[in-house]
């Protein structure tokens, strides 16, 4: 039976991040501290410094030949499954087909692991789930997020973009996909080769541009290294790595506190379809992680990390788990859901977290 | 003797501090990542966060009743034979009595300890150097900074404002100080009025705006509780206060790069004045500790701490030690020779403490 102690021990670790991400939500609605461009400077901070170097610590601290091939293979399993799932379903639709492929795809299996779901689960399981959780990063940023992008920009060269452009407008930033279709048509390029050669182009130039795919893998490369050979990085590499990674977190949940200050409204796409979207992130995701997690044969302690991980994270927060709103709102295709999962997702995720781990920790399972 | 190892030891503590600083540099000069405004966000976020922050937690973990009252009565010894002194000097010069009198006070005087003084002397003497440096610091936030605003207030209520206002122009910011001057001419307040009950009330308003000051006064409020009574924050509670402060260094680091690579020229008051800073930071602000540490009766390592904290420093970064700049910048005061001696002093610091650290250790003293 689970104990009030433990509970008290991961409000512990979780509160501080609500209280950065209320910090900062404050100093927008009540003390007016920040312009919306100041806050897409610390964003953008937070994005290509922040969180690429803590992706780079974790990565580059846990041991890679210690992996749980088990707890890989259900995760790709879950993956596996709910694109095929959702593929099905959005085919008996009618319209939106391949967006809500997309956005089911995201919000059932894409959780925002590094930033919410290493400090929840550390609380709950201690160190141990951070080096299973760590290794779900590795492949959410290395594998998941590339086939995300390949996904987005599969629907735009197929034409599918039914949507009408007016959310782009009112976003304020020129979408890119739009710049390059007007591009493209103007040159006439022709769609064979469009949907070839610029299609490879285009998704290899968006992994180019981001920082957290080059410091996964550098982080993932070092510590391939670095356990084989027992290889520690000098300490004056290491201080001037931690400098500016060691307040990544709380850089993290404040950047997330101002992006729910900055939207005009905090359920952006109406109740019916936040109830939808909450349902796939908080049941359907870990119902179809139990599924995947059986069919590989895998119980016991490793079972309730994947599912609460799933659980825990609500899609929320930069730039892993927020990747896929990001995404969302350039290539246009469901953004105001998303945010919205972001939004309610991370108010919800520390409770439901609670929740499941009282089921899953209960005597008679 | 100084050996090899002792001073890479140094290093491992104190570059970490400048590749911070480079990487923002780099982020403007070469990637032009941020826009000037994006750039005022983080160092807003520095200046309203990550430092009182930083501040709470070097002041709260320190046992206050275990202050080095010789240190602390050298400090204040120091800091008035300066004060001194340069009333004299300035009393001699025609013009801009008070300008230099509150400019060498700031450049001999208060350095920043704060962010570049610990780290660095840490890696020199260890902890016990840390103790001794947040006792500097306290006094830095709650006393001198409180001094510096008095004088500069009271070179405005004297109306020795003598400058052009041409520079406050270029700088972008109203400043303050005109408004009120504005205000208060425009109202026909008397000169006796605004001379007492307006000073007091705009150096008590400026003053109820830092963050700074209020985060040191409460952590030196909760050492003396908490070494008195022996209690310790709930670890919900530090984890809180950890969680934004932990990256205080680094994005304070962060943000003196950006200060650094916006101000269009690096020596903004011309190689003659850069000198004389230099000088009065590097040369006569630690003679002056010399003197005053000799005179109270200190020797040995305090006596070390304290003159390779003031050299060290250089006058830089945020807002311990920038401080001063703030204030000069928004009184039209020689702003643009503590720009100068902010970045150029940066630049010196290391090598220079190095120097210092070098002589003073030396067996034959």
């Amino acid at each position: 039976m689970i104990s009030w102690p433990t509970i008290y021990h991961v409000l512990e670790e979780t509160v501080p991040l609500y209280v950065a991400m209320i910090v900062a939500y404050l100093s927008i609605q009540w003390w007016k501290l920040f312009t919306p461009e100041q806050c897409s400077g610390i964003n953008k901070f937070v994005a290509k410094f922040s969180i690429p170097l803590l992706s780079f610590q974790i990565l580059s601290t846990n041991n890679p030949y210690d992996m749980n091939l088990k707890l890989i293979f259900s995760d790709i399993l879950q993956k596996s499954i709910s694109l095929l799932g959702f593929a099905v379903i959005s085919k008996t639709c009618c319209v939106e087909k391949f967006d809500w492929l997309i956005t089911g795809f995201s919000l059932s299996t894409l959780p925002n692991t590094l930033i919410v779901g290493i400090p929840l689960l550390k609380g709950m399981y201690g160190d141990e789930a951070v080096k299973l959780l760590s290794q779900i990063v590795a492949l959410q940023s290395l594998i998941w997020y590339t086939l995300l992008l390949f996904l987005f920009e599969f629907r735009a060269a197929r034409g599918m973009d039914t949507t009408t452009s007016s959310e782009t407008a009112r976003s304020g930033t020129p979408a890119p996909m739009q710049e390059r279709h007007e591009e493209g048509q103007a040159k006439g390029v022709s769609a064979r080769c469009y949907s070839a050669f610029c299609f490879l182009l285009v998704v290899g130039r968006k992994l180019v541009i981001n920082p957290n795919m080059y410091a996964s893998l550098i982080g993932l490369i070092w510590a391939l290294i670095s356990f084989r050979w027992r290889i520690q990085l000098p300490l004056i590499v290491s201080n001037s790595i931690r400098i500016l990674s060691d307040g990544g977190l709380g850089m993290a949940m404040f950047s997330l506190g101002l992006f729910t200050a900055l939207q005009t409204k905090m359920i952006a796409c109406g109740t019916k379809k936040m109830l939808l979207s909450l349902g796939i992130r908080f049941f359907l995701g870990p119902a179809l992680m139990v599924i995947s997690s059986y069919a590989i044969g895998m119980h016991g302690t490793l079972l309730k990390v994947a599912i609460i991980q799933l659980s825990s994270s609500a899609q929320a927060a930069l730039p892993q788990g927020i990747v896929p709103f990001v995404f969302a709102k350039e290539y246009n295709v469901h953004a105001d859901i998303l945010s919205t999962a972001i939004i309610v997702g991370m108010m919800v995720a520390v409770p439901v977290a609670l929740g499941y781990y009282f089921v899953i920790d209960h005597p008679r399972l």
